[in-house]
């Protein structure tokens, strides 16, 4: 399998990017990891690596990075050698199976747009999915930034998919789907939420369609799918990495105000346990999320991805685009009801409860 | 100052809701609470405080409930002789300055609705405010799902509304507001947040609006202030409470695993230490969601509220009936810009960052 790496992208790049590409070579020997990004940084990073398989690990030129604060589609037009788009090119060229990326959202997402042809039949729009964690394990939620004006059809769509991920990557038994929204009731929400349960229901998984999931089940995990549009996915994500720092600092103060009053030893065991209890809860696992309705695979990493965060997306993007993911998404999406033929039912209230 | 109780709203009505006005009244002097429910249960739970003053502790008889998972508007309808429509009927007839219910949030927001002559003067829509922490002290987000439908100038005006508030109430000098979004560059989001920055920007409190936050930027505390419309502000709040829940739980099972290996004494300062935490991140501090916009005052708390909850809603409530809030919130309102006088960017891409 060959997957094109985005040497530039990222806060960190191309130091921990390079380092994750070479961690994931060096792992898996059918893997081939394509690095674009300017030559001269990259194999000053990969001297590094001396005993680095370099026939595994060949370089494109890309002269120019796209920032991550840039315009993404102004970006994308006026540096036409910037490392996205090339790895773009190499997809839709056939070169390689997956692209991984730790740079600008925005930018990748924009450059799949252009490649309309990258798109799996019956998609309409590409979503994004981001892997919470539940009580009863992974939870996948579509679409956290993909799409800003996302349709029935699409949050339709983003579920199907959603669930085939989550049964084939992460070995969810008939995962259920659950839509996001403000209450249980199926009249509570906006128009979307509501045409959108409509097609769930009258889909051939409308038993494996759980309704409405509210902000606070998603932990449960019930529902091992949620479907949501991109704000609000997006601002799901982000607000979620937030509450974990901002918790995570809070407990640590805590427990500095604590040690002098306890044991070396017990408060060493305690720092040693929450610090396993936070990397548990980090992105770094799970590899960045898959941005899902592509053909062959592509996985859109966290801007801070350190090396550990790279070599696992590399793992996902080879698996995703090995394992038969998108035929079985392909034949499911063609099962799709028509939004035609779903009445929604009307909105009742207009508040969440 | 009178206040009025909807003695049967929240999931344990009405024993610690009766229990929390009992509090309230003994802890200030001035207040009186009219309790609003099944006269024979209220004064059954009354029957438990025998020296509380009870002349300022009236209760007036509503023979029916509406119950939380019941449609708003159908329900109001049907239970003529709701306990929360009581509540609101006293509210328009002047009898009290505030309403305080944990009950259902859709059948006060709609009841709130059904009074729009109770809505001060400029508003259009009123919006529920919530507390989030943050490193530089409390954030009030607004609007939290009073509001599926919002236009920019609802969104301005949960933005002026939840600044006095945060003011007057939380103490914070001069709050920056915030717009809640999925990047930082004006051009991201929707037409929503596009027009409601260009509002904000044309507005006489410019030098006080941040622009675009993230979700992780609310912890941060820059914005004191967050606005965004109903949906995702909803999701946003029980998602953070839920992720709180679930991290608890978490630190639990771990700290559980520590324990026989430390000191007993130690073991218990931690205990100590977390449930402190913990208390601190729980809802019950401030009291419920003040629905900002209404004449007087209206607090809607968490369903599971306890005493100590309703106790400080109802003083949170009296507070914002006698402290000016509303007047200042009519002048900063009487200034706000037109919204066809301002011209929003133009879309730049249609993805998150």
């Amino acid at each position: 399998m060959r997957i094109v790496l985005d040497a530039m992208g990222g806060d960190l790049a191309p130091g921990p990017i390079v380092e994750g590409a070479v961690e994931a070579v060096r792992g898996e020997p059918g893997l081939t990891v394509v690095l674009v990004g300017d030559e001269v940084r990259v194999a000053a990073e990969l001297a590094h690596y001396p005993d680095a398989p370099r026939d595994r690990l060949p370089v494109v030129h890309a002269s120019e990075v796209i920032g991550m604060d840039e315009k993404p589609v102004e970006a994308l037009r006026k540096k036409r050698d910037n490392s996205i788009s090339k790895c773009w090119a190499l997809m839709a060229a056939g070169e390689v199976g997956g692209i991984v990326s730790a740079g600008s959202t925005g930018a990748m997402v924009a450059s799949a747009l252009f490649n309309a042809k990258m798109f799996l039949p019956g998609v309409r729009r590409p979503g994004i999915a981001a892997i919470f964690p539940s009580h009863h394990g992974p939870v996948v939620i579509v679409d956290v930034g993909a799409n800003m004006n996302a349709r029935p059809e699409d949050l339709y769509q983003y579920g199907v998919m959603g669930a085939v991920y989550a049964e084939q990557i992460l070995g969810v038994e008939k995962p259920h789907i659950g839509l996001l929204n403000v209450g249980s009731e199926e009249t509570k929400g906006t128009e979307l939420t509501r045409s959108t349960a409509a097609l769930f229901r009258a889909s051939q998984i409308a038993n494996r369609f759980l309704g409405n999931v509210e902000g606070r089940d998603i932990y449960e995990g019930d529902a091992r799918v949620v479907v949501c549009e991109g704000f609000v996915g997006n601002v799901l994500l982000k607000a979620g990495e937030g509450a974990v720092e901002f918790l995570f600092s809070e407990l640590k103060q805590e427990i500095a105000r604590l040690l002098p009053e306890i044991p070396e030893e017990a408060g060493g065991k305690i720092i040693a346990s929450l610090r396993g209890l936070k990397r548990r809860y980090e992105y770094h696992e799970y590899g960045g999320g898959p941005l899902l309705g592509i053909r062959g695979s592509c996985i859109i990493c966290h801007g801070s991805s350190d090396a550990r965060a790279i070599k696992n997306a590399l793992r996902v993007a080879s698996t995703l685009a090995t394992d038969q993911v998108n035929d079985q998404i392909i034949r499911e999406l063609e099962a799709a009801p028509k939004i035609e033929e779903v009445a929604p039912p009307k909105a009742e209230g207009d508040s969440a409860q």
